[in-house]
C-alpha cells in the first residue's frame, strides 16, 4: 500500500431526518472515483465523524467501501478519545475493509497529553489494528501539538506507516521528514500548503479541496512529484485562496456548499453546525468558476 | 429544584478489565450522600465522559441514579458534539432519573461556533429535554466560550434553568449574573473561585475538589451564603492550592489519586490517561492532610 | 504610604503636532484631585507610555506632579524591557517626585521571561530605586504571566510592596494574596473585577473607569471593603458593562472618547491609534449616563 | 537594491557596563563581510533594539555602517510602537547610512491593531521615509499578525518594497506572494523555512543562524534559486535542528552561546535576558560541529 499522493477526505451526505444518506453517499464517490485521486478519506474531520455515532460510522465505511475500487485507497477515520474506542473503531473499520486508518490524537484532556501518552496510545491502537495506521494531527481543532520527537518513537512502529499534518507549520514538517524513516508518509493537510510540504518531503496530501477540485490538487502534486517546480508554483498560488475558503475560512459548511455548486448533492452540515451563509456564496462560485475553465 | 449548594461531579471507577465498575462506583457514592453535598453529577469531564462510549453512559447512570437518595440533586453530564446526540443522551438521562442534565458546549468545529450556533443547538436541547437543563462552558477544554450574550439569550428558555463556567475569569459571570434573570443559576466550575464568584452571584458550584473534600467546600459555600465574609475568604485561600493541584495541575489521574488517598477506592483514570506519577503523591497528600485535621 | 483605595490611570493629552500637552494634562488632573479618588498612575497602559520617549515622559511626570497634591499618591509607570532603562525610568520618576512606581513586567522575549528572569529584573529594579515598587503583571498585553510563585519570592524584598494585576484570573489573585504577607498590597486592574478581586483579599484597584467615573467606583471600594456585601454586588454588577466598554473593548481610544464627552478634554490618541469610531459614542454615551443619575 | 539573498540580524555585543560594545561590533562584522551574505540587518529582534534606547541605537548604527562595505546591504530595525518614534528611527537611520529599514508593527495595544492602522501605521512611515522600507512580522513576539489582506494594500506604496514573514505559517507567505507584485521582496525569517518559503515565493531571508552559519544557509538559497531542489531539501533537513536552537528554543542567549563558540566574540545578552544555561551548550556545539566539517 502506496500512501503518496491525493486524497480526499469525502463529506458524508445526511438525509431529511438526519441520518446517514448512504445513496447519496455512494452517488457522490461513483463521480470521484473516476478523478485521478488515489484514494479517500471517510469519516475524517471533514466527514463530520465527530457528529456520528457508531452505527452511523459503520453504515458510511460500509456505503463507502462499496462504491470505492479496489485499485483506490480506503482509508477510514478511527480516532476517538479513549484508546479502547478508537481500538474498537479501528478493528470495525478493518473488517468493513479499511486499506489504512487515519487516526486523530485524542485532545479532551489537553493538560495530560505529553509525548509518552501519545506514544502508548497510537502503540497500543497500532499493535491491535489489522491495517495500517496513519497518525493525524490536527491542532487547530484538538488544541493539542503531536510533536515531531513524539512521532520519530512512532515512527519505529512497524504497522504505523505514516501521518497527515494539518497545521501549516512547514519547519515542524521538515522536522517530521527528518526525524522518521524514508518510508514514513508524511502528507499535507491543506491543498494551502501542498506544493511547499512536498518540497520538504511530504509525499502528498489528504485535502479537503480534493473533493471540490481534484484534478487541479492531483495536477499540482503530480508537478511538485516531476520537480517541475515553476509550474508547481503557479498553481499552488492559484490554489491558496480557494482552498482557504472551504478550509479555515468555512469549513463543512463551505466545503458542502462548494460541492453542491458543482453538482455533488451532499446536502447540508448535521446541526449544530449551520448550512453556509447565502452571502458567502457568490464568492465561492467565482473562486470555483475559476478552475473549472482551466484545462485539465 | 433548587441548584444553589455544592455538588461533586463524582469520577467513574473502572475495572481490571476498563470497563465500567458499578460496584465501585455505588460504593463511592455511598460515602458521598453522607456528606453535606447537595447534590452530584455523573459523567461530566472529572467523570471521564469523554472517554466513555454510550452503553456504558448508560451503565454509569444507572448505578449512580441507584444510590442517590431523592433528596440530592442527581445531574448528568450529556454534552455532545452533535445537537441529535446531546437530544438523544438528554432524554435517556432522564429515562434513567436525572434531576437535571449539564450540556457542555460543542466545540470540535471551533470556527463555527458562533453565538447563532449555540443559541439553536441549546435550544433544541431544551425544547427536548424532559428534564431542566444547565448550560456548561469550559473553554480551556474545548477551545470555545459560550458568551454571556449567548447565555442572556437562552436564559429565557423555560427549560434552562443555569450554567456552569469553569473559567476563571470573575468578570464573565458578574455578566453572567447581570444578564440572566434572578432564579439562572451560575455555579462555579472550581473550588478556587467559589467564594468570589459567589460575592458577584454565583449561587455555588460543581467543584473536583468537593469529591475530596466535600466538608470544607460546603462550609465554604455556607460561609459566602450566611456573608460571613472573612471566615469565608480564610477559608478559600487554603483551599485554592489543593483546588489547583486537583484541577488545572493534575487532572483526573490528580482526583483519582487523591480520592484512593482518602479511601474512595476509584481506580486510575482510562488510557490514555495515565495514573497520576509517583513523585506527585507526597505533595497531594500533604495538601490533604491539612484538612482532615480541619475541623468540619 | 497607603497603597490601598482606587487609583486611576490617567491617559495622556496630546497636542495638535502630537506632543504632550501638559495643559491639558494640569486641568484634567484640577479636576480628578476635586474627586475622592485615592491617587493617580502617570504613564500606565492607559497613558500611551509605550507610544511616548524618555523626554516626553519626563515631560508627563513633571507636570502631573506639580498638579497632585501631597495627599493623593502619585504613582509613575515605568516599565521597560530591560533592566537598566527600568531602573534609570524609575530614578528619573523618584527625582521627579513619584511616590511609588508601577513596574510592568517585561514581555518582548517571551520565551526566555522566566520566574528567574522576573525575580532578577524586579530584585535589580528593587534595590535601585528610591522609592517603593509595584509589580504589574498584563498577561493580555505582555503575552507573560507574572506567577504567583514568582511574586511570592519577590514580596519578601522590602522595597517591593504591591501588585497591580490587571488578568481577570480570580483564583491567581487569591493566590497571590495568599503568598504575599499580610502588608503587601494586590491590587485590580479593572472595575470589571474590583469586588471579587477585593472578596479574595486584594486591597484596592488601579482602575481606567475611576478616570471617568471615580464616585462609583470609590463607593464599589467602600462598600467592599465596609462589609456591605449586598450593596457591593449591585454596584459592581452596573459597573460590570461600562468598565468593558472602556477598557477590554475599545482601550484607550474608548477610554479618551469617554472623557471627551464627560468635558475632561483629553483629546485623541497617538497614533497609530486611531480615534474611537464615531458609531460607538452612542453607547459610550448611554453607558456614562446611567451613572451621571446616580447618588454619588 | 536588491532585497534577494540571506542577510543576517546581527547581534549588538554589550560590554561590561552593559553599554554598546561598538569595538566588537566591528570585530565581528569584520568577519562576517567576508562571508557571502548579501547583508545585514542591525537592530532586529536578534539586535535586542527592545532592550537599547535611541542613543545606543544610533552608536550601533554609525558603527556597523562604517564596518559594512557598499556592496552589501545595510538594512537597520526601526519598528517603534508609534508612528511619530518609529518615522523619527527611520531617518536617523537613513541619515546614518542605512540602506533600507525592516519596521515591525507595533502590537502593545493588541485589540486596537485593525488592518486599517497598520495601513496607516506603514503608509505613514513610508512617506516619511528616505530609504526603502521593509514590512516586518512577528507574531510569536508581537502577538498580532499582519495580514496578507493589509500586505496587498501596503506593498502598492513606491517605497515599501518587501517583507519579512518571522511565522512558520508557508500558505500565508504563499498568500503574501500571490497578493503581492512581482517585485515585492517577501523574505523567511527563519532557516529552518529557508527553503519552502522560496518554493511558494520568498526570494530569500533573514536569518538568525545565517550569522553563526553563513555558507551554509546561503549554499540553501543558492540551490534553491537554482533549482536544484534534491540538494536543497537534503540542507534543509540538515539546517532545521540547528535553527531551532539557536531560535524559538534558546532566543538571543542561545545565538550570542553559538557565536561565542565559533569564535565571534559578542558576549552575554543583556538583562534582563539570562546567558544561556551551560547545561545546553554541549547540544549546541554539537549541533554546530556537523557543519563546520562540511565542505563550503
Amino acid at each position: 500500500m502506496n500512501f503518496s499522493g491525493v486524497f480526499s477526505p469525502i463529506p458524508t451526505p445526511f438525509d431529511d431526518r438526519d441520518g446517514v444518506d448512504t445513496a447519496r453517499l455512494k452517488a457522490a464517490l461513483a463521480k470521484w472515483v473516476a478523478t485521478p485521486l488515489s484514494g479517500f478519506v471517510v469519516l475524517g474531520s471533514n466527514g463530520e465523524a465527530a457528529l456520528m455515532d457508531d452505527f452511523e460510522c459503520d453504515q458510511a465505511i460500509v456505503a463507502a467501501r462499496d462504491a470505492v475500487p479496489r485499485d483506490k485507497a480506503f482509508i477510514v477515520g478511527t480516532g476517538r478519545e479513549s484508546t479502547q474506542a478508537a481500538i474498537k473503531a479501528t478493528k470495525r473499520a478493518a473488517e468493513h475493509g479499511a486499506d489504512a486508518v487515519l487516526v486523530r490524537t485524542p485532545g479532551f484532556f489537553k493538560s495530560q497529553m505529553t509525548n509518552d501518552v501519545f506514544v502508548r496510545h497510537y502503540t497500543a491502537v497500532a499493535d491491535a489494528s489489522p491495517v495500517p495506521v496513519l497518525l493525524y494531527n490536527f491542532t487547530a481543532v484538538t488544541g493539542v501539538n503531536l510533536q515531531p520527537a513524539a512521532v520519530a518513537r512512532l515512527a519505529t512502529h512497524p504497522n504505523i506507516v505514516g501521518m497527515k499534518e494539518s497545521g501549516g507549520d512547514v519547519a515542524q514538517v521538515a522536522d517530521l521528514v527528518s526525524l522518521t524513516p524514508p518510508g514514513f508518509a508524511v502528507l499535507a493537510g491543506s491543498a494551502a500548503t501542498l506544493y511547499p510540504m512536498m518540497c520538504v518531503g511530504a509525499v502528498g496530501g489528504i485535502l479537503a479541496l480534493a473533493n471540490a477540485l481534484p484534478e487541479p490538487c492531483v495536477r499540482l502534486f503530480e508537478l511538485a512529484r516531476a520537480g517541475k517546480h515553476d509550474e508547481a508554483l503557479a498553481l499552488q498560488r492559484e490554489l491558496v485562496p480557494v482552498a482557504r475558503l472551504l478550509g479555515a475560512m468555512h469549513g463543512v459548511p463551505g466545503l458542502k456548499a462548494a460541492l453542491n455548486l458543482l453538482g455533488y448533492d451532499v446536502g447540508v452540515p448535521r446541526p449544530p453546525l449551520l448550512p453556509l451563509s447565502e452571502s458567502i456564496v457568490p464568492a465561492l462560485r467565482e473562486a470555483l468558476a475559476h478552475f473549472e475553465e482551466m484545462p485539465a
